[in-house]
């Protein structure tokens, strides 16, 4: 009854999501702070009849908030159902194993892998330096790749591969070959690369709303570069699904994108407690990647990821681990509320 | 730059969506009644904490308030962004045409080979009856195919397949391939093949909330099938997209499901309509198919359905034509309010 397609997959599997409300959550990376407060009085006078209609296929007034925001053309922006879909419409378009393997880190956003399956695209996992950076090198060497894709910062290590190596790397690429860099974390104290997109017509970076804008449940994601590379993502959309940002989710992403001082506060507490997080643990004796993301990469000698795991979601504490050779040792933990750091850190110090 | 799947594809163009308001807009299906109120209070009273974090991937409880609604096990339920996302991990799970091309009527939703496409699936249009109905013998003859889709009511047409039919389709298909009932527009007078479920465990009903739910803003859509089909088209769903649904639309869902008496007089309404209109257009000397959705489907004799188009959209009414052969005689136009379609009438009658 099933397709040949189908069994090639090996779905993603996505952090816990318990949906009653009594872990302190610190495994999915979510924001520990609320939206920005404007959203509020925008739903309470919505009105449900403009419900009825569909939505803009366009995108036009959310696309024309983000390029103002970025400085950037609004022919330059495309918009999606959250940046996993905008990510599983740029590989359809961009990445064909026709002309070589697509590129990523060994340790990085484990959907990458899935969307290959999914679309029967050949890649190669590109090791990372012992102390988990990104060598560019690596990329330039494999000549027969047909694209690259990474987050910066990278995730699950929050570790930031910095601009001027970033341009380094487009600079030597091949400029008829995509690069897509995932942006997800960036507002965290990352360096953006959308100063770039003038200059490199192959690079596109792809956003989201539900980390440092607090919206994981609006499912609302973009991505900026090229024009040509834009068209192309609308005509992957309109073949797929023509509307698949709703009316509620694109007013609201307007009205949190033009909120940046809301959003420059909370981002900044989130730095703050990082460092504190990391200050602490690292008094305990354990190892702490340098993060620029909300989140830390961590773990300590003699300790099984998974049992950390375990220990903590008894206490009550959700982080994430993974059963990958070479990061079996470290926990991700998204920083929290700094009560819930507080807490965390009491766990680990009492059970560790 | 583009990958070679990328230049087989032919984008939907879906109808008109102007982003002002002055249009009397019969052109893409939309319910011309509000969704239920209760929506109101829930949007007034909704904590925008609750944004920061992911939605349930499995949609749970909307799940389970879909099959209460239908009297079936929630392991029989699928969600997505629309009918269309829906309609799109569907043809990836089921459809392969190494074993037969996908079929599907000749005039029937545009998408479907827009679909195809996306996937590089080979299909075949099967022709409609003289008088625009579906012949089932002409589905059963074609032993090669991989399956089987169909709007019930169809569109562009209107007419309803009789469940009758529908069952001696299912009786006599290879049941190891998947036959999918698109019932977008059932809710108008149609017969649902719901009660065919258990039998065959083949058959995928797909139903949207855009149409008689008046949410074509929300993008929710959801497929109804043996607990195999759901599973495969979960699997998926989680290497595409792990959260296609947002949180807000999952509670509005929920919420307009459960409100059948409100929804019940908005649909009763929207058929009388349709029954006054599909007779003032004939005893203007118009043919209208029998139509069993919240549109119909009528022409003159001598007039193109694109001059009948133009013209109206000169009065400020959009309908919907089609430049395809056999149809292109024929507009398609949506249910409107008892007002919208007296001010129709009154300008077909002055304009033809």
């Amino acid at each position: 009854m099933l397709t040949k397609r189908i069994k090639r997959l090996s779905p993603y599997v996505p952090g816990e999501q318990p949906q009653d409300r009594s872990y302190i959550k610190l495994n999915t990376n979510e924001n520990p702070y609320p939206p920005t407060p404007l959203i509020e009085p925008f739903l309470k006078s919505f009105e449900i009849e403009r419900l009825r209609r569909y939505p803009d296929p366009l995108f036009g007034t959310l696309r024309k908030a983000i390029s103002k925001r970025f400085n950037i053309d609004i022919s330059q922006v495309f918009v999606g159902n959250g940046s996993d879909e905008v990510l599983a419409f740029a590989f359809y378009a961009f990445f064909d194993s026709a002309r070589g393997k697509l590129i990523f880190p060994e340790f990085s956003y484990s959907f990458y892998p899935v969307y290959c399956d999914f679309y029967g695209i050949e890649y190669r996992k590109i090791p990372l330096n012992e102390n988990f950076t990104i060598d560019i090198d690596d990329y330039l060497d494999e000549e027969s790749s047909c694209g690259i894709v990474f987050p910066n910062p990278n995730a699950p290590t929050g570790i930031l591969l910095p601009l001027e190596k970033v341009t380094a790397l487009m600079e030597r690429y091949p400029e008829d070959r995509v690069v897509i860099i995932d942006e997800a974390y960036v507002d965290f104290g990352g360096e953006s690369a959308i100063s770039l997109i003038g200059r490199f017509k192959n690079l596109l970076i792809i956003r989201t709303f539900s980390k440092s804008m607090s919206l994981a449940a609006l499912r609302l994601g973009f991505a900026m570069g090229d024009e040509g590379l834009v068209n192309a993502l609308f005509a992957v959309k309109d073949s797929f699904n023509s509307y698949p940002a709703d009316l509620i989710a694109q007013k609201i992403g307007e009205i949190a994108i033009n909120d940046t001082s809301y959003y420059h506060s909370i981002t900044q507490k989130i730095i703050k407690s990082r460092e504190f997080l990391s200050k602490a643990l690292e008094d305990l004796g354990w190892r702490v990647l340098p993060s620029n993301a909300n989140f830390i990469f961590a773990g300590k000698k003699g300790l099984k990821g998974e049992s950390i795991y375990k220990r903590l979601k008894e206490e009550g504490i959700l982080v994430r681990h993974f059963n990958t050779e070479g990061i079996e040792n470290f926990v991700r933990i998204t920083i929290g509320t700094d009560e819930e750091i507080k807490t965390l850190i009491a766990s680990i110090q009492r059970l560790f």
